[in-house]
């Protein structure tokens, strides 16, 4: 494969320059991190699950018509994606309280929520991601108010499509986080979601009996991370089932 | 004096049953607590000159029409309040970034922020008073939207008439936090600020030396905290020069 130009590495992904201007290839790292960072380890196969699920969830939100960055899957481990600016936000929404909001809020893990609650993230690793308010981002400049209805209508509408999903093959939707970044058309300005939706960024519970499919597992050493999301993409059909073990060779990149 | 009942003991001040239904007593106390009461010590005179300072400040906002709980002034270390139903918030108002906000946004302190920020705190020592959004407050239900619309026009006016005393006096207003109480006439409910408003809520800084003339002097031993006090009181001609020192023989209560 010709070389690329490595445009970002992160902690879970890898950018580089797309085919056209205005693509992004984006390549799924097996790297886990949690606590900012702090913990971190490589699972054999996670990127290919994640490159997988993510062209799912993303794919289905294209379809019902919530724009997102995914164009396609390019191999087991990269998608071509619209290049985007992100919006410095972490934009979560949540079903039921668990995480940092149980922690913050005093509120026990699994409890219903009254209503979905969406929350605002400044993404700067450095400050571990602090929650920050309406007030902060319209002060600051982060995003506009436009903007911010246009993030709470995506958010919502990848809640109302995602907690359908789940609910289809017996998982709870505890929570997400998306990130959403603008795209131009001429003059035109408008958000779509980027990033990824995968388990690495949903808590998703089984339905019966309560067990992490997410990358808690991960975080708090419930078993094995790569299990938990093979479950997540055999049930939803998304790949075959041993597709991740298959890739151990990692002779892609 | 006749044996009250005593409603509430917190960390500054004691709250008494009042002489009529509606009203209570306001006692303030020595005492000077820190992140969140780990640290304490007791400051003598802090609650005459808190009492004569939240005086001056709820008897300006009463006369420019911010209706407050303050009635009037019983004795050094009394006041006589209007009861309300307290919104479990601490409503803060920054002109300049410091303390918290400095340390969660990596802003140094003393940066002039684009426009006064309101941020909203859940009063909830236990918790240490997290920082929480306008949909938290929204979702669980603790102020109702046109609550949450009042008390940010209360707040404004509050910091309009505060950094106009502030800086009459030679004092930067950085920023300042408020409690928020219901009360009801009849059938109609509306708010009123409550609590107190003193240097032990408010940042102030002298204009020309940048010297702390609040409660930072004793969370950051930066000297005596009944002289920054004192001094506050001295600009703003509240009090003769000596009256927290004459005070010595705690007699009162
Ligand atoms: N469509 C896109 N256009 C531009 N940047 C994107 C797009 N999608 C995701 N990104 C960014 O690419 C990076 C993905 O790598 P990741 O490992 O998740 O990084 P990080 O460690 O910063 O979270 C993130 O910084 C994300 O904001
Ligand atoms: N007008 C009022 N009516 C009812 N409660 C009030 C009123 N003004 C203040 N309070 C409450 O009285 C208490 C004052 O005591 P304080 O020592 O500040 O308590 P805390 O340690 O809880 O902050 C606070 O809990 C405050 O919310
Ligand atoms: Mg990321
Ligand atoms: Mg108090």
């Amino acid at each position: 494969m010709a070389r690329r130009k490595k445009i970002y590495e992160g902690k879970a992904k890898i950018l580089y320059e797309g085919p056209e201007p205005g693509t992004l290839v984006q390549y799924f790292k097996d790297d886990a991190t949690a606590f900012n960072a702090e913990k971190h380890d490589v699972i054999d196969g996670k990127g290919v699950l994640n490159n997988r699920l993510s062209e799912f969830f993303m794919t289905g939100l294209n379809n019902i018509g919530v724009p997102t960055h995914f164009i396609r899957r390019l191999n087991m481990r990269e998608q071509l994606v619209r290049a985007c600016e992100i919006i410095p936000l972490e934009v979560v929404v949540r079903n039921f309280a668990a995480g940092s909001m149980s922690r913050r809020l005093g509120i026990d893990e699994g409890t219903p929520l009254p209503r979905p609650i969406v929350e605002y993230y400044f993404k700067d690793d450095k400050l571990g991601d602090p929650l920050v308010t309406e007030e902060h981002i319209a002060a600051f400049g982060w995003a506009s108010q436009q903007d911010l209805d246009d993030m709470v209508s995506l958010a919502l509408r990848v809640n109302d499509f995602l907690s359908g999903v789940m609910m289809a093959v017996g998982i709870r939707l505890v929570d997400f986080k998306i990130e959403i970044g603008r795209v131009y058309d001429g003059d035109f300005q408008r958000l779509i979601v980027a990033d990824e939706i995968s388990p690495d960024s949903c808590r998703l519970w089984d339905l019966q009996t309560g067990q992490r499919l997410d990358k808690d597992v991960f975080r708090r050493d419930l078993g094995d991370l790569s299990d938990a999301y093979t479950e997540v993409a055999r049930r939803l059909g998304v790949m075959p089932k041993n597709a991740a073990t298959a890739t151990k060779p990692h002779l892609i990149n």
